[in-house]
């Protein structure tokens, strides 16, 4: 369960840069076109219907799992983008922080998720797994993804090496029908899972691509599914008063119609900062568009930030506080943690910081989060929070899939294409062509033939 | 050594959004009084002296870190915001990604920072180390610091009832004189470092606050102090020309005149994205501030967003070329990783994805920060390009250095108190009411009587 407040969001609340009862009022005309529009447009958005359509497959899933737990010492996801985050999100949401240097009794397999191609941090993935040991999960829908294909060509390579046989190591994540790596899989027997057709990256969490990683994790996949199913409940409401998604799609189109660029996501719950890193990819690339529906230029979007709290009360809130009022905060607060610590009586005298003692860190965390709250508000900066009764499996789901409709709300409101990401394509070309790719010879030649910087605005230091 | 490349924030490169020539003209002109005020308050910046002026101290702090990897197990930096973000840059900027996972011959003692209080956080760290075998490094300049203050105090009674003394496994860094912090420490006689008078936490990474933690992860001192003078060296020239920090500085001045209120950090190395976190607290602290020296309000800053090279091309690449040109982006790329990785050429028939066969993992993430920058600049994004030969102890010194100096420069373009942060307060002190500290009583009657939220804007989900 989880509650939502959007008061201030308000300029009762919170003054002049706050939304005004008339702005509010004007824009919340729009909402019965909206759920028209969210409504009629359901089937397409394939995502919504993974809380209800994969009873079948997650016995397989857990089945799986099962077997990995049982017969490897660790498990990496190789994957970038929607294909890693929300794999992050369920892991640091719900385990252990430090659960990889957990004794084995105490955990499931290693988790990892390899989310990048930096050399170094590759190399240092190998130096503490054995690779033999090790279930690699394989995610590209596109099955073209420039990094997980390179990262996937040297796990081939160790495997085939080190193991002769490299089926029972290698799971991949790919489309059912097209791509590289669907023709890989074909030609080689991997074990397969699919991700649905017209599921993108950034909603796929609850499909194979993090429902695998939950298993593995051991979270309890019907619970992680029945917190979706939660949210949709009250995302699918006809009204303003009753649908939360719609609230938060109206109060943060309106503010980006106020100049409002930035939206802030700020867990006071240190396993939610990947959350943020989730949240990060699923509203940039979402609302980050180029053209509007009817082909008008726009430059839409709205930049998310991720931050933590109280960590960055001691980074970012002098800013928030004092800085323009150019921001929208998301607050996420959890109300029961799963461990009480007291902050004890030690013999030492803690002089004037003995006000603590006989105290919970549960509460100081609490206490700093209603206090920032004040702050941030007192200072004319929109805000609004959402309070988890406990971090679980249910709250995850919930949270995914709130998030989900209410992007997928803000863009009908934008009237841009929520799920599509043109914009990464100049960037992909690019890298085909100084790889070498066939097929790019042209590029290549334009990306050499580039503008000689000046030297005047270089520096040596 | 490392390049800046200033091109590609121009009109002439990226089109209508970049600056102008005539803009910058005119601005530049700023640079002689600039230049007066940064010589003239170099004193009063007393983190400028620290590459300077700790040759004796190295030698202690070598010592104790000598000490601590012999007779310890792990260390421990109890601190938050600046107490923190510096040793935990220096830690990812320099050391193996799964440092704490290897075996003991190849790593020194585990280290960890601990910069929440979040409670489930904090009980896990509680299970994977021992105490007994634990150094604690607590660091509050103020002494005053209410999370370092309750960890404290938890760390201090455990220490007192598994080890009977506690001396050994505590070193303080605080304030010379004043602070609840000190008086314990001269109560107790734990060992002691000081935060040098005049030295702020987040330009206190130079100081014993970073220093121990790099001498406990073998980080070469000297290596580390002489990157920071290379930059001062640049740092301190009298004209644009010469000098990066007053270029770094204009551009950015003059990005924010153009509404551009979001400056993003994007390293291509892995290792850097916590220094993006340290820049982050830097940027925001410094610039983020409500009133000029002059007394005028201004709601002065830009909001510093962390970002990461390739990852977030597959999170945040989207938004950057296709939304607002409201960004200006920092490319950081490492020319020579430490290690080199091939994409080898497996039995597995790899089909069109057999173009990468042969290459390195080393030329994929470079072509993918080249590719990424054409895109950007492409799409008219100012941005510019901070180029490190390699990573290591001097390039991690070059970097703290030349962006302190760059944001001090700034603040005296936007002619702001670069160094206090009064937008803190009113969420620590509204803490310490609900805290229940004495003398607080008022701001907790105040809390208390916060206005009720509308119940209309609450959602139930």
């Amino acid at each position: 369960m989880m509650n939502i407040d959007f008061n201030n969001v308000f300029e009762e609340n919170i003054g002049q840069f706050g939304i005004s009862a008339e702005a509010f009022k004007q824009k919340k005309a729009m909402i019965p076109q909206i759920h028209k529009q969210m409504t009629e447009k359901k089937a397409q958005m394939k995502w919504r219907a993974l809380p209800y359509n994969q009873s079948e497959l997650l016995e397989d899933i857990k089945n799986t799992a099962k077997r990995i737990n049982e017969q490897f010492d660790a498990f990496v996801v190789l994957g970038i983008g929607g294909s890693a985050l929300g794999s992050k999100a369920l892991f640091s949401g719900t385990k252990h922080t430090f659960y990889n240097m957990l004794p084995k009794e105490k955990r499931g397999v290693r988790f990892f998720v390899e989310d990048n191609v930096d050399p170094d941090r590759l190399c240092a993935l190998f130096d503490v797994i054995d690779v033999k040991k090790t279930m690699f999960h394989v995610i590209t829908k596109s099955g073209n993804t420039v990094e997980t294909m390179a990262q996937f060509t040297i796990v081939l390579d160790l495997l085939e090496k080190q193991c002769g046989g490299i089926l029972d190591n290698i799971i991949v994540t790919t489309d059912q029908k097209t791509g590289i790596m669907r023709q890989i899989c074909d030609a080689n027997g991997f074990k397969c899972y699919v991700v649905p057709e017209g599921v993108g990256g950034r909603f796929s969490v609850l499909s194979p691509v993090g429902l695998l990683s939950a298993a593995v994790l051991n979270i309890d996949l019907e619970d992680l599914l029945e917190g979706a199913r939660t949210a949709d409940a009250a995302c699918c409401k006809e009204t303003l008063e009753e649908n939360p998604a719609y609230m938060y799609a109206l109060v943060h189109t309106l503010a980006m119609e106020m100049g409002v660029n930035i939206s802030v996501m700020l867990p006071y719950a240190d396993g939610l900062a990947t959350l943020a890193e989730w949240y990060a990819q699923l509203w940039a690339e979402s609302l980050g568009k180029c053209v509007d529906n009817d082909g008008n230029t726009v430059h839409a979007g709205q930049t998310p930030v991720r931050a933590l709290g109280v960590t960055d009360q001691h980074s970012q809130i002098q800013l928030y506080n004092e800085g323009p009022f150019d921001k929208i905060i998301t607050f996420i607060d959890v109300k029961e943690f799963h461990r009480t610590l007291e902050i004890p009586h030690p013999q030492t005298d803690m002089m004037d910081a003995r006000y603590l003692q006989g105290q919970t860190i549960n509460k100081l965390i609490a206490s700093e989060c209603s206090a920032t709250k004040y702050a941030v508000t007192k200072n004319g900066k929109m805000n609004l929070s959402i309070t988890l009764q406990t971090l679980d499996a249910k709250a995850m789901g919930e949270l995914f899939f709130f998030l989900e409709m209410a992007t997928a709300a803000t863009g009908e409101m934008l009237n841009i294409n929520t799920f599509n990401q043109p914009g990464v394509e100049e960037g992909k070309i690019a890298t085909f062509a100084l790889m070498g790719r066939e097929g790019y010879e042209q590029k290549r030649r334009e990306l050499q033939e580039q503008r000689k910087p000046k030297e005047e605005f270089l520096y040596t230091v």
